[in-house]
């Protein structure tokens, strides 16, 4: 890779009527882009992870809505008859990933909006426009949000802080900061050192591809080891804190994030090692009480035969693959928010992120 | 993969002067044979990985020991002299592997045969057979173990049993017919229904290539998961057992195995599934205490950042590569051995296993 990117990332920009992605797919080998200028382009960049992590997968939503409204003028300019073309633009959209939250929270605040600015009577041309600024408002939000809830999560951090990751909940993965990479940033803007071992994170090897790429990018000290190495660098002490983000807290705290991160929480528990999940209120779920009660992705099992073009099981061989696990409340330390740090009892604490 | 092969597998053979090995680094694309006429070639087959598996190391190192003695005869045949360069030999072949103790097992009981028989006045013709046929004889005695093992293991197994298991402690990991595998293949033979899931063991893939192929070979139906998605199975309760080989079991019962057993076994224990470690009493190491003592080996970055010749980390990005972790014994159910089923309190039951 020979182009540098601006910090924080350009993971999702509209430029020339279009929604580009950083194709993260490619990451860290080449830097490409996806230039989206219909919606099954967009609903692929999602399917394929071109775009992934909760917080980037709501702002390419939103910039989708932006999108789906332009393209659906061709047809006319009727703002009644616009706004049922962008409900079913936002069902096609929510019908891409089942599990990350944020995803169905852009979806709303989207339609929501251009819902209400029918009702007001403006015209096409001010929805489109109010969708678009809704959009770079969500991602500009996120940055915004990543910084203080990084700067939170800084503070809980000794001096020479040693953090272990799983997957990406980095610029990446959101509009550009990160959380649980934005903790280390933030850390490093206060002037502190911080090293962080990141798990490659199989199948996709986010941690691996993207979290070490990002933290090399930024200067930070990374060193990438097998998923299952982790337990056995928490038992040395070798680790002062774990910090992942999440792809969905429920009500009771109980959080879906990339397959791992429970057997993670299980030891960082056991070895008395904080486990803290970083994330926005737009991750959390106010609707659905417990764990049992998340979807999760089960996705293609020639993710876990091979990688990329190179298959390494035998032919016939099959896998399965769940994308997500869910950490049961009680083995999370804290959750880092825009909101501040929030302790047990969750039932309490979690209220202001409930919130809608 | 067109040859078939047979089973028990030829993992480490003797065919015209050589110490043949099946190529395990190459398996499942390609079934290719290392013949190593020297002993560098063989300590290079250790080093690779082409024969991996404590006993199968075993076997290849009484194999070793047999190819040192032949090689030394090009410069006399006084058995004296003979013994020296053979104990050398065995200093070079222990040098290449720290964790797996039937290695040093194998050597010990290689060059005190020699001695002996040397002692005895023996000629360098008659000790050279002895050495062949001790070689022979470990790993007919660990094939007949094997079997044994499987049928107690199998006995701890409901019908329709599912079982999970980590790495690949089968048939190419011993003398041909495996240890945590052989349970499985002991039940079929006792016309039970199992069905595996295998840990795909990251970094080398040992349980995506190897046990997946191994276990397709003889009919098996498995299915590979990622590492972290080991925890979700668990959870879910579609695991009724996991079992897993050793690479050295300590006196107080800990456990080093390929690195990610450690969580393995305490996600299995936390959700109340029994924990079984299949091993011979050549794995056991009677002169460690506990798993503070046992070496772990670490391994090249390069095997973390990428597989075979492809690599997906970032340049300038390191990795940690612990080979093993040391599972503590309180979260072993039972070890599966050729002494029967042997339950806690292990300071008691594991005496025959241990004693030398």
């Amino acid at each position: 890779m020979t182009e540098r990117l601006p910090f924080p990332f350009p993971v999702v920009t509209w430029d020339d009527d279009q929604v580009v992605l950083i194709d993260q797919t490619r990451l860290p080998d080449e830097l490409c882009w996806r230039r989206c200028d219909d919606l099954p382009k967009l609903c692929k960049g999602i399917v394929d992870l071109a775009v992934r992590g909760a917080p980037a997968i709501g702002v390419a939503a939103a910039y989708g809505l932006a999108l789906a409204w332009r393209l659906a003028r061709s047809a006319g300019d009727d703002p009644v008859a616009l706004l049922e073309r962008l409900k079913a633009a936002a069902e096609i959209l929510a019908a891409t990933r089942p599990t990350a939250v944020n995803l169905f929270w852009a979806l709303d605040r989207g339609t929501a909006l251009a819902a209400r600015l029918v009702a007001e009577g403006k015209n096409a041309d001010e929805i489109g426009a109010a969708l678009l600024a809704e959009a770079a408002a969500i991602r500009e939000e996120d940055v915004a949000m990543c910084r203080t809830m990084g700067r939170a999560g800084a503070e809980l951090l000794p001096d020479y802080a040693t953090v272990l990751t799983h997957c990406n909940a980095g610029g990446l993965a959101t509009g550009g900061y990160g959380t649980a990479l934005g903790v280390i940033y933030a850390a490093k803007e206060m002037g502190r050192e911080v090293r962080v071992f990141a798990d490659e994170t199989r199948p996709l090897l986010q941690g691996a591809r993207l979290t070490a790429w990002e933290l090399a990018d930024q200067g930070i000290d990374v060193t990438v080891l097998c998923d299952g190495a982790a337990a056995t660098l928490l038992r040395q002490g070798r680790i002062d804190a774990v910090i992942t983000g999440a792809d969905r807290v429920v009500a009771n705290g109980d959080t879906a994030n990339k397959v791992g991160t429970y057997p993670l929480a299980v030891m960082a528990n056991r070895h008395d090692v904080s486990f803290y999940v970083a994330a926005p209120a737009s991750t959390f779920d106010p609707d659905t009480p417990c764990g049992d009660g998340i979807e999760i992705e089960q996705r293609d099992p020639a993710e876990v035969l091979g990688f990329r073009d190179l298959r390494w099981a035998p032919e016939g061989v099959t896998a399965t693959n769940p994308a997500f696990d869910v950490t049961p409340a009680e083995l999370v330390t804290a959750f880092i928010t825009e909101h501040g740090v929030l302790r047990p009892p969750f039932v309490d604490s979690l209220k202001p992120v409930l919130a809608r």
